[in-house]
Protein backbone atom coordinates (compact mmCIF):
# COMPACT_ATOMS: atom_id res chain seq x y z
CA UNK A 1 0.00 0.00 0.00
CA UNK A 2 3.00 2.57 0.49
CA UNK A 3 3.30 2.50 -3.31
CA UNK A 4 -0.39 3.33 -3.73
CA UNK A 5 0.44 6.78 -1.43
CA UNK A 6 3.85 7.57 -2.58
CA UNK A 7 1.99 7.74 -6.18
CA UNK A 8 -0.84 9.81 -5.34
CA UNK A 9 1.44 12.14 -3.27
CA UNK A 10 3.74 12.52 -6.61
CA UNK A 11 0.71 13.39 -8.78
CA UNK A 12 -0.52 15.39 -6.30
CA UNK A 13 2.56 17.85 -6.19
CA UNK A 14 2.78 17.51 -10.14
CA UNK A 15 -1.02 19.14 -10.59
CA UNK A 16 -0.24 21.75 -7.45
CA UNK A 17 2.72 22.71 -9.92
CA UNK A 18 0.76 22.77 -13.42
CA UNK A 19 -1.83 24.93 -11.48
CA UNK A 20 0.90 27.47 -10.17
CA UNK A 21 2.30 27.46 -13.51
CA UNK A 22 -1.45 28.03 -15.35
CA UNK A 23 -1.82 31.19 -12.88
CA UNK A 24 1.33 32.86 -13.78
CA UNK A 25 -0.05 32.48 -17.23
CA UNK A 26 -3.79 33.61 -16.62
CA UNK A 27 -2.10 37.13 -15.56
CA UNK A 28 -0.92 37.22 -19.10
CA UNK A 29 -4.06 36.22 -20.93
CA UNK A 30 -1.36 33.07 -22.36
CA UNK A 31 -3.11 30.20 -23.50
CA UNK A 32 -1.54 26.57 -23.25
CA UNK A 33 -2.01 23.39 -25.12
CA UNK A 34 -0.02 19.87 -24.87
CA UNK A 35 0.11 17.99 -27.83
CA UNK A 36 0.84 14.11 -27.65
CA UNK A 37 0.66 11.41 -29.81
CA UNK A 38 2.44 8.06 -30.29
CA UNK A 39 5.86 8.13 -31.87
CA UNK A 40 5.88 9.48 -35.48
CA UNK A 41 1.95 10.68 -35.79
CA UNK A 42 3.19 14.35 -36.55
CA UNK A 43 3.37 16.42 -33.23
CA UNK A 44 6.56 18.50 -34.88
CA UNK A 45 4.81 18.86 -38.50
CA UNK A 46 2.01 19.69 -37.38
CA UNK A 47 3.51 22.48 -34.87
CA UNK A 48 5.16 23.69 -37.80
CA UNK A 49 2.20 24.06 -39.99
CA UNK A 50 0.55 25.61 -36.98
CA UNK A 51 3.31 28.07 -36.34
CA UNK A 52 3.65 29.22 -40.01
CA UNK A 53 -0.33 29.57 -40.20
CA UNK A 54 -0.68 32.09 -36.93
CA UNK A 55 2.33 33.69 -36.68
CA UNK A 56 1.39 37.04 -37.58
CA UNK A 57 -1.50 37.29 -35.52
CA UNK A 58 -0.80 35.37 -32.43
CA UNK A 59 2.82 35.39 -30.22
CA UNK A 60 3.44 31.91 -29.77
CA UNK A 61 6.37 29.77 -27.87
CA UNK A 62 7.16 25.88 -27.84
CA UNK A 63 8.38 23.41 -25.05
CA UNK A 64 9.90 20.47 -26.83
CA UNK A 65 9.42 17.61 -24.55
CA UNK A 66 11.89 14.58 -25.87
CA UNK A 67 14.02 11.72 -24.31
CA UNK A 68 17.32 13.27 -25.84
CA UNK A 69 18.09 15.49 -28.48
CA UNK A 70 17.41 18.30 -30.27
CA UNK A 71 15.78 17.71 -33.57
CA UNK A 72 12.29 18.60 -33.08
CA UNK A 73 13.34 22.33 -31.22
CA UNK A 74 15.70 22.92 -34.36
CA UNK A 75 13.07 22.12 -36.91
CA UNK A 76 10.36 24.64 -34.87
CA UNK A 77 13.21 27.51 -34.34
CA UNK A 78 13.41 27.98 -38.36
CA UNK A 79 9.75 29.48 -37.68
CA UNK A 80 10.63 32.41 -35.62
CA UNK A 81 9.09 31.46 -32.43
CA UNK A 82 11.08 30.79 -29.11
CA UNK A 83 11.79 27.16 -28.16
CA UNK A 84 12.82 25.18 -24.67
CA UNK A 85 13.94 22.24 -24.85
CA UNK A 86 13.05 19.14 -22.18
CA UNK A 87 15.04 16.47 -22.77
CA UNK A 88 13.95 13.93 -19.56
CA UNK A 89 16.97 11.66 -20.14
CA UNK A 90 15.40 8.06 -20.68
CA UNK A 91 11.49 9.58 -18.78
CA UNK A 92 8.62 8.88 -20.70
CA UNK A 93 6.85 11.73 -20.41
CA UNK A 94 6.90 15.64 -19.53
CA UNK A 95 5.65 16.26 -15.93
CA UNK A 96 5.08 19.58 -13.67
CA UNK A 97 8.42 19.52 -11.72
CA UNK A 98 10.33 19.41 -15.30
CA UNK A 99 7.80 22.37 -16.20
CA UNK A 100 8.83 24.42 -13.39
CA UNK A 101 12.68 24.31 -13.96
CA UNK A 102 12.33 25.78 -17.77
CA UNK A 103 8.67 28.15 -16.55
CA UNK A 104 10.83 31.03 -15.37
CA UNK A 105 12.60 32.00 -18.48
CA UNK A 106 9.86 32.24 -20.66
CA UNK A 107 8.56 35.69 -21.23
CA UNK A 108 4.69 34.98 -20.60
CA UNK A 109 4.15 39.12 -20.79
CA UNK A 110 4.82 39.06 -24.23
CA UNK A 111 2.82 35.65 -25.02
CA UNK A 112 -0.58 34.49 -26.80
CA UNK A 113 0.13 30.55 -27.23
CA UNK A 114 2.35 28.09 -25.50
CA UNK A 115 2.46 25.03 -27.48
CA UNK A 116 4.05 21.99 -25.32
CA UNK A 117 5.14 18.85 -27.56
CA UNK A 118 5.39 16.03 -25.07
CA UNK A 119 7.00 12.59 -25.67
CA UNK A 120 6.06 10.39 -28.32
CA UNK A 121 4.00 8.34 -26.09
CA UNK A 122 0.64 7.11 -25.91
CA UNK A 123 0.39 5.59 -22.41
CA UNK A 124 2.10 7.71 -19.64
CA UNK A 125 1.95 11.35 -20.92
CA UNK A 126 -2.16 11.31 -20.28
CA UNK A 127 -1.21 10.74 -16.45
CA UNK A 128 0.66 13.72 -16.01
CA UNK A 129 -1.00 17.29 -15.73
CA UNK A 130 0.41 20.44 -17.74
CA UNK A 131 0.29 24.03 -17.23
CA UNK A 132 -2.04 23.90 -20.14
CA UNK A 133 -6.18 24.37 -20.89
CA UNK A 134 -6.30 22.07 -23.52
CA UNK A 135 -4.92 18.48 -24.85
CA UNK A 136 -4.45 17.91 -28.08
CA UNK A 137 -4.10 14.06 -29.20
CA UNK A 138 -2.88 13.32 -32.85
CA UNK A 139 -3.53 9.78 -34.20
CA UNK A 140 -2.12 9.02 -37.85
CA UNK A 141 -3.97 6.95 -40.07
CA UNK A 142 -1.00 4.10 -40.65
CA UNK A 143 -1.60 3.63 -36.89
CA UNK A 144 -5.25 2.23 -37.50
CA UNK A 145 -8.42 2.88 -35.89
CA UNK A 146 -8.43 0.23 -32.46
CA UNK A 147 -6.07 3.07 -30.67
CA UNK A 148 -9.01 4.38 -28.60
CA UNK A 149 -9.70 1.14 -27.74
CA UNK A 150 -6.15 -0.04 -27.13
CA UNK A 151 -5.21 3.40 -25.06
CA UNK A 152 -8.81 4.67 -23.36
CA UNK A 153 -6.99 7.10 -20.88
CA UNK A 154 -4.57 9.15 -23.44
CA UNK A 155 -8.27 9.50 -25.43
CA UNK A 156 -10.63 10.50 -22.42
CA UNK A 157 -8.01 13.05 -21.36
CA UNK A 158 -7.92 14.30 -25.02
CA UNK A 159 -10.07 17.84 -25.38
CA UNK A 160 -9.46 17.62 -29.71
CA UNK A 161 -8.43 14.89 -31.87
CA UNK A 162 -6.49 15.67 -34.82
CA UNK A 163 -6.70 12.37 -37.20
CA UNK A 164 -3.16 13.29 -39.10
CA UNK A 165 -1.92 11.77 -42.84
CA UNK A 166 -5.48 11.73 -44.24
CA UNK A 167 -3.37 11.73 -47.59
CA UNK A 168 -2.34 8.24 -46.53
CA UNK A 169 -5.93 6.76 -46.52
CA UNK A 170 -5.73 4.92 -49.83
CA UNK A 171 -2.97 2.92 -48.99
CA UNK A 172 -3.69 2.22 -45.26
CA UNK A 173 -6.45 0.19 -43.42
CA UNK A 174 -7.88 3.04 -40.77
CA UNK A 175 -11.78 3.68 -40.92
CA UNK A 176 -12.68 6.66 -39.51
CA UNK A 177 -16.49 5.55 -38.61
CA UNK A 178 -15.21 2.76 -36.34
CA UNK A 179 -12.55 5.21 -34.93
CA UNK A 180 -15.08 7.55 -34.22
CA UNK A 181 -17.42 5.54 -32.97
CA UNK A 182 -14.88 4.15 -30.39
CA UNK A 183 -13.72 7.38 -29.14
CA UNK A 184 -17.65 8.46 -28.34
CA UNK A 185 -18.02 5.87 -26.24
CA UNK A 186 -14.61 7.20 -24.20
CA UNK A 187 -15.72 11.09 -24.50
CA UNK A 188 -18.59 11.67 -26.58
CA UNK A 189 -18.53 15.66 -27.41
CA UNK A 190 -14.94 15.62 -28.59
CA UNK A 191 -14.35 17.71 -31.45
CA UNK A 192 -12.55 15.05 -34.19
CA UNK A 193 -10.49 17.02 -37.00
CA UNK A 194 -9.43 14.64 -39.92
CA UNK A 195 -6.23 16.59 -41.66
CA UNK A 196 -3.32 16.35 -43.41
CA UNK A 197 -0.11 18.48 -42.17
CA UNK A 198 1.70 17.42 -44.96
CA UNK A 199 -0.85 18.95 -47.85
CA UNK A 200 -2.87 20.65 -45.50
CA UNK A 201 -6.32 19.32 -46.09
CA UNK A 202 -8.91 20.24 -43.33
CA UNK A 203 -6.25 22.11 -41.64
CA UNK A 204 -8.42 25.07 -41.07
CA UNK A 205 -10.87 23.82 -39.26
CA UNK A 206 -8.17 22.92 -36.51
CA UNK A 207 -6.90 26.64 -36.47
CA UNK A 208 -10.35 27.81 -36.24
CA UNK A 209 -10.68 26.12 -33.31
CA UNK A 210 -7.26 27.03 -31.72
CA UNK A 211 -8.00 30.71 -32.94
CA UNK A 212 -11.25 31.04 -31.31
CA UNK A 213 -9.79 29.49 -28.18
CA UNK A 214 -6.94 31.93 -27.83
CA UNK A 215 -8.99 34.91 -28.47
CA UNK A 216 -11.23 33.95 -25.30
CA UNK A 217 -8.41 33.41 -23.34
CA UNK A 218 -6.63 36.91 -24.12
CA UNK A 219 -9.76 38.59 -23.45
CA UNK A 220 -10.43 37.27 -20.08
CA UNK B 1 18.24 8.59 -2.90
CA UNK B 2 16.02 6.27 -1.56
CA UNK B 3 13.81 6.48 -5.38
CA UNK B 4 16.57 5.32 -6.62
CA UNK B 5 17.64 1.94 -4.35
CA UNK B 6 13.95 1.28 -4.78
CA UNK B 7 14.08 1.20 -8.56
CA UNK B 8 17.18 -0.79 -8.77
CA UNK B 9 15.93 -3.04 -6.58
CA UNK B 10 12.01 -2.99 -8.41
CA UNK B 11 14.45 -4.01 -11.63
CA UNK B 12 16.66 -6.96 -9.46
CA UNK B 13 13.56 -8.01 -8.84
CA UNK B 14 12.17 -8.01 -12.43
CA UNK B 15 15.58 -9.63 -13.74
CA UNK B 16 15.42 -12.54 -11.46
CA UNK B 17 12.25 -13.62 -12.51
CA UNK B 18 13.03 -13.50 -16.10
CA UNK B 19 16.19 -15.69 -15.29
CA UNK B 20 13.78 -18.23 -13.87
CA UNK B 21 11.39 -18.21 -16.31
CA UNK B 22 14.58 -18.82 -18.98
CA UNK B 23 15.37 -21.41 -16.76
CA UNK B 24 12.30 -23.40 -17.42
CA UNK B 25 12.00 -22.62 -20.90
CA UNK B 26 15.30 -23.71 -21.47
CA UNK B 27 14.90 -27.33 -20.25
CA UNK B 28 12.14 -27.61 -23.15
CA UNK B 29 14.17 -26.13 -25.71
CA UNK B 30 11.79 -23.27 -26.16
CA UNK B 31 13.14 -19.53 -27.73
CA UNK B 32 11.47 -16.69 -26.56
CA UNK B 33 11.11 -13.63 -28.19
CA UNK B 34 10.12 -10.02 -27.50
CA UNK B 35 7.81 -7.82 -29.74
CA UNK B 36 8.61 -4.05 -29.25
CA UNK B 37 7.37 -0.79 -31.15
CA UNK B 38 5.45 2.23 -31.25
CA UNK B 39 1.57 2.02 -31.48
CA UNK B 40 -0.22 0.82 -34.83
CA UNK B 41 3.35 -0.31 -36.01
CA UNK B 42 1.71 -3.27 -37.22
CA UNK B 43 3.65 -6.00 -34.69
CA UNK B 44 -0.39 -8.15 -34.32
CA UNK B 45 -0.21 -7.90 -38.23
CA UNK B 46 3.31 -9.50 -38.33
CA UNK B 47 2.69 -12.29 -35.45
CA UNK B 48 -0.19 -13.19 -37.42
CA UNK B 49 2.21 -13.75 -40.88
CA UNK B 50 4.46 -15.19 -39.27
CA UNK B 51 2.26 -17.78 -37.37
CA UNK B 52 0.86 -18.81 -40.57
CA UNK B 53 4.54 -19.32 -42.23
CA UNK B 54 5.58 -21.48 -39.37
CA UNK B 55 2.72 -23.25 -37.51
CA UNK B 56 3.31 -26.47 -39.42
CA UNK B 57 6.76 -26.51 -38.30
CA UNK B 58 6.64 -25.02 -35.05
CA UNK B 59 4.43 -24.94 -32.12
CA UNK B 60 3.70 -21.44 -31.01
CA UNK B 61 2.38 -19.74 -28.53
CA UNK B 62 1.54 -15.84 -27.92
CA UNK B 63 1.51 -13.52 -24.88
CA UNK B 64 -0.49 -9.95 -25.53
CA UNK B 65 0.35 -7.33 -23.56
CA UNK B 66 -2.46 -4.90 -23.64
CA UNK B 67 -3.16 -2.07 -21.13
CA UNK B 68 -7.01 -3.49 -21.55
CA UNK B 69 -9.21 -5.27 -24.26
CA UNK B 70 -8.48 -8.43 -26.58
CA UNK B 71 -8.40 -7.40 -29.97
CA UNK B 72 -5.01 -8.45 -30.20
CA UNK B 73 -5.48 -12.19 -28.89
CA UNK B 74 -8.70 -12.70 -30.85
CA UNK B 75 -6.74 -11.96 -33.73
CA UNK B 76 -3.95 -14.37 -32.80
CA UNK B 77 -5.89 -17.50 -32.12
CA UNK B 78 -7.88 -17.20 -35.31
CA UNK B 79 -4.72 -18.95 -36.81
CA UNK B 80 -5.00 -21.54 -34.49
CA UNK B 81 -2.48 -21.01 -32.11
CA UNK B 82 -2.40 -20.62 -27.88
CA UNK B 83 -2.65 -17.31 -26.65
CA UNK B 84 -2.58 -15.47 -22.92
CA UNK B 85 -3.71 -12.18 -22.78
CA UNK B 86 -2.44 -9.99 -20.11
CA UNK B 87 -4.31 -6.70 -19.21
CA UNK B 88 -1.70 -4.14 -18.14
CA UNK B 89 -4.75 -1.92 -16.20
CA UNK B 90 -3.08 1.10 -17.44
CA UNK B 91 1.09 0.37 -16.96
CA UNK B 92 2.61 1.13 -20.42
CA UNK B 93 4.81 -2.29 -20.13
CA UNK B 94 5.32 -5.80 -19.63
CA UNK B 95 7.59 -6.91 -16.96
CA UNK B 96 8.57 -10.36 -15.15
CA UNK B 97 5.94 -9.96 -12.11
CA UNK B 98 3.17 -9.93 -15.05
CA UNK B 99 5.11 -13.13 -16.60
CA UNK B 100 5.11 -14.69 -13.96
CA UNK B 101 1.30 -14.55 -13.13
CA UNK B 102 0.66 -16.19 -16.42
CA UNK B 103 3.54 -18.38 -17.22
CA UNK B 104 2.40 -21.51 -14.80
CA UNK B 105 -0.23 -22.46 -17.50
CA UNK B 106 2.17 -22.09 -20.65
CA UNK B 107 2.72 -26.20 -21.86
CA UNK B 108 6.38 -25.37 -22.01
CA UNK B 109 7.26 -28.94 -23.10
CA UNK B 110 4.89 -28.58 -26.45
CA UNK B 111 6.18 -25.47 -27.60
CA UNK B 112 9.11 -23.98 -29.73
CA UNK B 113 8.46 -20.78 -29.59
CA UNK B 114 6.70 -18.53 -27.12
CA UNK B 115 6.11 -14.92 -28.76
CA UNK B 116 5.43 -12.06 -26.60
CA UNK B 117 3.62 -8.87 -27.87
CA UNK B 118 4.05 -6.13 -25.77
CA UNK B 119 2.60 -2.83 -25.12
CA UNK B 120 2.35 -0.24 -27.89
CA UNK B 121 5.23 2.07 -26.91
CA UNK B 122 8.34 2.81 -27.57
CA UNK B 123 10.15 3.91 -24.59
CA UNK B 124 9.38 2.02 -20.92
CA UNK B 125 8.92 -1.61 -22.37
CA UNK B 126 13.32 -1.39 -23.14
CA UNK B 127 13.88 -1.16 -19.49
CA UNK B 128 11.98 -4.61 -18.23
CA UNK B 129 13.66 -7.81 -19.26
CA UNK B 130 11.40 -10.79 -20.33
CA UNK B 131 11.67 -14.54 -20.39
CA UNK B 132 13.39 -14.03 -23.78
CA UNK B 133 16.22 -14.82 -25.82
CA UNK B 134 15.63 -12.17 -28.60
CA UNK B 135 14.08 -8.29 -28.24
CA UNK B 136 12.69 -7.77 -31.94
CA UNK B 137 11.76 -3.73 -32.70
CA UNK B 138 9.40 -2.99 -35.40
CA UNK B 139 9.44 0.50 -36.86
CA UNK B 140 7.02 1.44 -39.37
CA UNK B 141 7.38 3.62 -42.56
CA UNK B 142 5.14 6.34 -41.78
CA UNK B 143 7.19 6.93 -38.39
CA UNK B 144 9.74 8.74 -39.92
CA UNK B 145 13.88 7.43 -39.78
CA UNK B 146 14.61 9.76 -37.04
CA UNK B 147 13.47 7.22 -34.07
CA UNK B 148 16.58 5.95 -33.50
CA UNK B 149 17.90 9.20 -32.20
CA UNK B 150 14.79 9.94 -30.39
CA UNK B 151 14.36 6.72 -28.65
CA UNK B 152 17.46 5.36 -28.46
CA UNK B 153 17.23 3.11 -25.67
CA UNK B 154 15.00 0.87 -27.85
CA UNK B 155 16.95 0.45 -30.07
CA UNK B 156 20.23 -0.14 -28.43
CA UNK B 157 18.34 -2.83 -26.81
CA UNK B 158 17.26 -4.24 -30.40
CA UNK B 159 18.39 -7.85 -30.95
CA UNK B 160 17.16 -7.64 -34.91
CA UNK B 161 14.95 -4.68 -35.89
CA UNK B 162 12.19 -4.62 -38.81
CA UNK B 163 11.08 -1.84 -40.99
CA UNK B 164 7.73 -2.42 -41.68
CA UNK B 165 4.99 -0.81 -44.48
CA UNK B 166 7.44 -0.48 -46.67
CA UNK B 167 4.54 -0.63 -49.54
CA UNK B 168 4.11 2.66 -47.93
CA UNK B 169 7.20 4.53 -48.91
CA UNK B 170 6.12 5.99 -52.15
CA UNK B 171 3.90 7.86 -49.79
CA UNK B 172 5.99 8.63 -46.60
CA UNK B 173 9.27 10.60 -46.13
CA UNK B 174 11.32 7.74 -44.70
CA UNK B 175 14.58 7.68 -45.64
CA UNK B 176 16.31 4.17 -45.11
CA UNK B 177 20.15 5.11 -45.64
CA UNK B 178 19.08 7.82 -42.48
CA UNK B 179 17.65 5.46 -40.47
CA UNK B 180 20.24 2.62 -40.79
CA UNK B 181 22.96 5.03 -39.98
CA UNK B 182 21.22 6.10 -36.88
CA UNK B 183 20.62 2.78 -35.73
CA UNK B 184 24.72 1.72 -36.41
CA UNK B 185 25.25 4.36 -33.67
CA UNK B 186 23.51 2.92 -30.78
CA UNK B 187 23.99 -1.10 -32.42
CA UNK B 188 26.44 -1.15 -34.84
CA UNK B 189 25.74 -5.31 -36.18
CA UNK B 190 21.98 -5.29 -35.54
CA UNK B 191 20.11 -6.55 -38.45
CA UNK B 192 17.97 -4.60 -40.22
CA UNK B 193 14.84 -6.44 -42.64
CA UNK B 194 12.57 -3.93 -44.83
CA UNK B 195 9.31 -5.70 -44.69
CA UNK B 196 5.57 -5.44 -45.75
CA UNK B 197 3.09 -7.13 -43.49
CA UNK B 198 0.83 -6.54 -45.64
CA UNK B 199 2.15 -7.05 -48.98
CA UNK B 200 4.52 -10.16 -47.52
CA UNK B 201 7.35 -8.35 -49.50
CA UNK B 202 10.35 -8.70 -47.60
CA UNK B 203 8.91 -11.36 -45.05
CA UNK B 204 11.22 -14.39 -45.64
CA UNK B 205 14.44 -13.16 -44.50
CA UNK B 206 12.67 -11.82 -40.75
CA UNK B 207 11.09 -15.79 -41.22
CA UNK B 208 14.62 -16.95 -42.27
CA UNK B 209 16.43 -15.37 -39.34
CA UNK B 210 13.61 -16.93 -36.97
CA UNK B 211 13.88 -20.09 -38.30
CA UNK B 212 18.07 -20.45 -37.72
CA UNK B 213 17.05 -19.27 -34.14
CA UNK B 214 14.54 -21.52 -33.26
CA UNK B 215 16.16 -24.90 -34.84
CA UNK B 216 19.42 -24.25 -32.40
CA UNK B 217 17.42 -23.76 -29.40
CA UNK B 218 15.92 -26.97 -30.61
CA UNK B 219 19.57 -28.30 -30.28
CA UNK B 220 20.23 -27.37 -26.71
Amino acid sequence: MAEIKLMRRILASNDALAEEQLKQMKRYGVMGINIMSAPGAGKTTLIEKTIAAIKGRWRVWVIEGDIQGDLDARRVVQHGVGCTQINTQGACHLDGLMLAAVFPAIDLKNLDLLIIENVGNLVCPAEFRLPVHYNVTIVSTPEGSDKPVKYPLMFSKSDVLLVNKIDLLPYVNFNLNEFTQAVRKLKPRVPIFPLSSVTGKGLEKWLNWLDTRIKRHRKR
